[in-house]
């Protein structure tokens, strides 16, 4: 029932991966009189669907408190719920953010060691896809939350992209070990001693996102989540661009002509929805968040990605990763002493 | 002899400022034996430049502790002493920016009632230009000094863009009133404020950088630092794809060749020298950095950068801007209480 064409591009997206996937079986929470009717409009979806009925629905002004109150019987909710009895192996949503992170941590509940769960997800670079997280679950980030958002950013980058040691770099504003502030210094310092594991880079900077430099790329909520949006809005802003450039002239039409199959594929390579799709990471769960504006391909990307999570048994890896940095691990390491003092 | 080419592309530079500038007059300082040569090969800067000697060179890795110290004799602290005793109306560098701020601000001065100085620059939307502050002078900013950079933006857009009422937008994670940090719902109240006397939209998001959505967009130089790197990464990403595009097959170079004109107009627009010049403001004079590894096109965007800020009679204007918000300015208006307590 969330995003903005609800419930048609979600099940345009259930029907794509119904095709992909055909072992799967999906389940869907919504108002029965409304995703009914569209279901039986639907071949594949019809065949691997089950229904489930919720009177409610999260709108997407609702404060994650009010969510958490009002929202028992609304479809979110119940979705959540079940991926927290076993009944559904993670659960994907095109609605509220904010009330999904409230529900998901009340109702699957965070890993252990995890403070609070991260948002992560896909970008293009020119030497492949980039992780990058957090993407806007939380504005505030000390330290520690750095440190826990590169184990997690690891794992995602083992599972999505199938990389077998993924280098992370913290977002900073130079290069330099003296660049930024206390909170991105203290974390790298964490994230260079070799007892948390990773194959850490350094800082990397705002080009560093679409130059390949990493594979991951950890920064904080706000920082994260601006940083996506004006590479989106600058990648819009081009393509708009070239809209005009490929009308401006009869020449150009038929220039356009000439390169478009090259250009299509340019098209295709810079279409958001092939990076729709971001991870819920931290929690006893997986829950992947959709963007609320996509359509049927781009929710199809969405579900990818949950199934990606849920074949790489995600979680569990992220468990191991965390217990590595974990304050009792009882290793003789000097990473604990200074996790504790970063929180 | 700041940046990667000088003195070269920073006389190039001069040449181009000289043939557009008729009537300015260039101090140059640097190193007389490197300099002298490279000026006499170029007939208008020639003809329009005094040239000073200075001994010394502050390097680009040199911190602004060490600046401060050892720079007395450097050229860079002697182009600024030239603004701070009137000799010249602004100074242009391509040098180490840490050191530039540190001095300018040792040497010039702050204007009253500013904290600390931000770095204010241009970029492309699809409704012209916008103003973008702080882009990296600050990464630690509170709400304070956001609604300073607000007012610093305001004079800015009105100075380089000509706009009667720029709009101003504060960068945040969503656009509704409670999203994000403390900081910047609280810089927020202050702007809705009427008495600071701003055109302020409220909140934008990343894409609204390049969107149009607003004429100045405000945010602390950690964010700001991201954001600017992100999208000209992200251009420079596309760049890449396009030329692969057009020489992809025959086909598409023959479509490069039709569509050329307009092409070239695109790649023209993208050139992140036509942005060169981030202004150093809330100083007691004209301070432009330019980017280290520009040419002299971008560097005689920069001189323009900073001959439109002198011309404008920039820093008298931020000045009764900044009358407007301080503490002692009497009016009965609840924003200075409010501000005071913003720090």
């Amino acid at each position: 029932m969330g995003g903005d064409h609800a419930p048609d591009a979600v099940l345009d997206g259930v029907e794509l991966a119904a095709e992909r996937h055909p072992q799967a079986r999906f389940l869907l929470v919504g108002d029965e009189a409304r995703v009914g009717p569209a279901l039986e409009r639907r071949k594949r979806a019809r065949q691997a669907c089950t229904l489930r009925h919720a009177p409610d629905v999260i709108s997407g002004d609702m404060k994650p408190t009010a969510a958490l109150r009002q929202g028992r019987n609304s479809s979110m909710r119940l979705a959540i719920d079940a991926v927290a009895v076993g009944e559904a192996a993670g659960v994907v949503s095109a609605g509220n953010t904010g009330a999904l992170m409230a529900l998901a941590k009340i109702v699957l509940k965070m890993l252990p060691g995890v403070d609070r769960p991260a948002l992560a997800g896909l970008g293009p670079s020119s030497r492949g896809d980039v992780v990058m997280l957090d993407l806007g679950a939380n504005v505030q980030c000390d330290a520690r939350n750095l440190v826990e958002f590169a184990v997690m950013g690891d794992q995602f980058a083992r599972a999505v992209l199938g990389l077998p040691s993924p280098s992370i770099g913290l977002l900073n504003v130079g290069s330099e070990e003296l660049k930024g502030d206390e909170r991105v210094r203290q974390a790298a310092e964490i994230l260079r001693d070799g007892h948390v594991g990773l194959n850490f880079h350094g800082f990397v900077e705002g080009f560093d996102l679409t130059s390949g430099t990493v594979d991951v790329v950890v920064t904080d909520g706000f920082t994260g989540n601006v940083a996506l949006k004006t590479g989106e809005g600058a990648l819009k802003l081009v393509g708009g661009m070239l809209r005009q450039v490929f009308t401006s002239s009869i020449a150009a039409r038929l220039g356009y002509l000439l390169a478009r199959p090259a250009l299509d594929r340019l098209r295709e390579w810079m279409d958001p929805r092939r990076y729709n799709g971001a991870v819920l990471i931290g929690l006893n769960g997986v829950v992947v968040k959709s963007h609320g504006g996509t359509d049927g391909i781009g929710f199809a990307h969405a579900m990818d990605v949950a199934m990606d999570m849920v074949n790489h048994g995600f979680n569990e890896r992220i468990r191991e990763g965390l217990a590595r940095i974990s304050t009792d691990s009882g290793s003789p390491g000097a990473s604990p002493a200074r996790l504790a003092a970063a929180r």
